[in-house]
């Protein structure tokens, strides 16, 4: 049943420090997935219960910003920071040249939203994306299965019904999932049930083959902490429900994705509800942020939301770079995103006990109250930019940093501290002279 | 009892959106301080309970980096971020004028720590700190709280019986607070009781005098997670415990200082508590970092454990820079810091129900639906950066960024919600045209 040979899951388990039995039960149990297409290859990565959480990276082209060479510096800056998967975005340019030179370059595994082929696909025959068939719409993630993406993201989770809610929701910011409104405007122009809910056997019989997993698109999501846990996006989470049931027995890996914009008293809620009506399918939040004002630093709004949404049980963060919602992230923007996602990442690990997280940070601290810099260095999330800080700062090697100077209180502590214990013992005490 | 006009007390109130009544039984509880010399021309400011989390920047000289100007351009920079007070944590240079150029030139409350000073005291008289007399560290708060400043962090919390737990305690990162290690050295020296537990009465009638806050600070606070809700830690936190109940029944305002370096998970324990021992007293945090890998990006460790404290009550964060642990933060982190802290205290503030600081995303989400760019930069809690990200990407007025261009799904909602609206009302559809 688990479409992986047992040398690739010893594997697997060891790096999560956890059985192989325990792997197995829980990918049966689809309380984990793992990521790995039979067309990429690639060691595989496993999210879920019980694992260290993972991050993703989104790259990829917009339709105003073509550049193959820029996406892949993204691509190895975003693997070069930390990115456990990647998700390649693009919707400009020939995406099929993109997504098979971002899969050929990528050490890690790769997500994928193929509805946006579809716009693609109709512009090459001169047609409106609305007067795509069916057929058409299933061919784009056949297609991106078959050139090896590792897990794709579909909307399937959107239906007539759960639409219709929409219009009663009064929302302030809609819909703002890219593939979400495109499949409700072709629900809308066409009348018609989402293919993708329509044929969700046919999806799941693709993923199967590729043995790719599927990732169910939350397409109403909250875009603003106003629209946050409304009838909308609670009525596709039960629906994504059904599907995630529907996929268990069809033994097709699936994690459920979920906002976005939800306020801090609300985050607890959320992932425990998601957990509780997808029967603790692997969780991949998109940031949530935490407010919507953060324009510029929505990474660090994203960053506070996707610690508490990972402590409380989400497996798997989508980043958030400082340019969300203001344009195509730049290479930096792509560094910057991953360490935030990180951040959050280890600091739900460390909270949710996973022992190597906690050992990291003791040999930083380690290091630090030795004042060993470059050990120090050596565990940083982000060594590079902690480099460049201590080498502006022309800090010397076992001395304290221009934040303290003399006045650095570890140093201070630790000639002091000899002085405590011989006073604790009773010892005599030497004046310090000046 | 309460030492502030009437009208004042009004002013504070309105823009708070509480009560005078309230407020004023805010303070008589100390649950609630108001930071306002009697020295220092500026509006006072209200910190606690039921009120907007506010944030500090630290600012100030260390021994390798000594100029006012930069120091006064990051004054300026704290408070056109949005920073609620400044600390002016000077060790290098002429501290007397530095202080007092800041607190010219500060609108904001300005908070010291005057053992710094001590050191700067013994060097002008040709003596070790260790050397200095008692009624020299006593006379050091009195000349910070005649110059204007609103409130100081004395650590009067370190006693001779909490200090002989550090020795017990097998901490990895010992003492990490400046002011903290001085009087450690100090009592070691000197084999004696730390002056600011000795003489407390002493600095209570001297903020009295002067209208001046204690803030009560944690030389003891944990440097790392390993260090975190220790034995030290907490019975530093009892002693405060009593200081607190000692200000009260002097009619003195007092704050609380926390650390530090806590783990996600230990958060809301270490906010209850402090807020138990310290019957309500204002909490301030400093952080607290959720990890100790994130050189470089401590301010977003920060930005979560400091939203997530205020979300479970903290009143004050102080911020924490990019710069932290490596060296003295310049503009930029300053900044950086600030923002970080505000988004902090933003989200908790809408987790806790404040209602101005919901209309304030909603005001944003709105014009963000609008594609009202101005608008949208307006209500940004950092415009300018937000323009500057915008510019770089040629986004125009009304339309959307690069990030999704013609793909923009509130765009494309926006075309398609009318036809949904028609078709719920049963009416005929008209085919997009291509």
């Amino acid at each position: 049943m688990v479409q992986f040979q047992p040398n690739v899951l010893r594997k697997v388990a060891t790096s999560e420090g956890i059985s192989v039995t325990r792997l197995v039960q829980g990918i049966k149990d689809n309380k984990i997935i793992l990521l790995g297409s039979k067309n990429h290859p690639i060691p595989p990565l496993a999210i879920g219960a019980g694992l260290r959480v993972k991050i993703n990276a989104n790259i990829g082209t917009s339709p105003d910003r073509i550049s193959l060479k820029t996406e892949l510096r993204k691509l190895q800056t975003a693997i070069e920071a930390g990115a456990d998967t990647v998700m390649d975005l693009s919707t400009g340019g020939n995406l099929d040249k993109i997504r098979q030179a971002i899969l050929n370059a990528s050490s890690v595994p790769v997500g994928s939203v193929p509805i946006y082929q579809a716009a693609a696909v109709a512009r090459q025959k001169h047609k409106s994306f609305v007067e795509l068939k069916v057929k058409e719409l299933l061919q784009v993630i056949e297609k991106h299965l078959s050139d090896g993406i590792d897990f794709v993201t579909v909307h399937c989770g959107i239906t007539k019904q759960n639409v219709k809610s929409l219009i009663r929701a009064k929302r302030l910011t809609g819909v703002v999932s890219r593939g979400g409104s495109m499949i409700i405007e072709w629900m809308a122009y066409n009348r018609a049930e989402n293919p993708y809910y329509e044929f969700y056997d046919e999806i799941l019989s693709m993923a199967k083959e590729y043995r790719a997993v599927l990732s169910l698109g939350d397409g109403l999501r909250p875009g603003s902490l106003h629209d946050a846990t409304d009838e909308p996006q609670i009525l596709e989470l039960l629906t994504i429900g059904e599907l995630v049931e529907r996929a268990k027995n069809a033994s097709v890996g699936v994690m459920v994705e979920g906002p976005g914009h939800i306020p801090l008293n609300q985050i607890e809620a959320n992932v425990l509800l998601a957990k509780a009506i997808c029967a603790g399918a692997p969780f991949y939040v998109l940031g949530p942020l935490v407010t919507d004002i953060s324009c510029g630093y929505d990474h660090i709004a994203s960053a506070i939301g996707g610690a508490l949404a990972a402590y409380y049980g989400a497996d798997f963060l989508c980043y958030v770079t400082p340019s969300e919602h203001l344009g195509l992230p730049n290479t930096k923007d792509v560094y910057d995103g991953v360490i935030a996602a990180k951040i959050a990442a280890h600091a739900a690990d460390i909270a949710r006990g996973i022992k190597k997280a906690k050992e990291w940070d003791e040999r930083l601290s380690f290091a630090r109250a030795a004042m060993d810099w470059q050990k120090m260095i050596k565990f940083c999330l982000a060594p590079k930019i902690a480099r460049a800080i201590l080498t502006k700062n022309k800090v010397k090697l076992h001395e304290p940093c221009t934040m303290c100077g003399e006045y650095c209180a570890m140093k201070k502590f630790q000639t002091t501290y000899p002085i405590l214990t011989q006073s604790a013992a009773g010892g005599k005490l030497t004046r310090k002279e000046k």
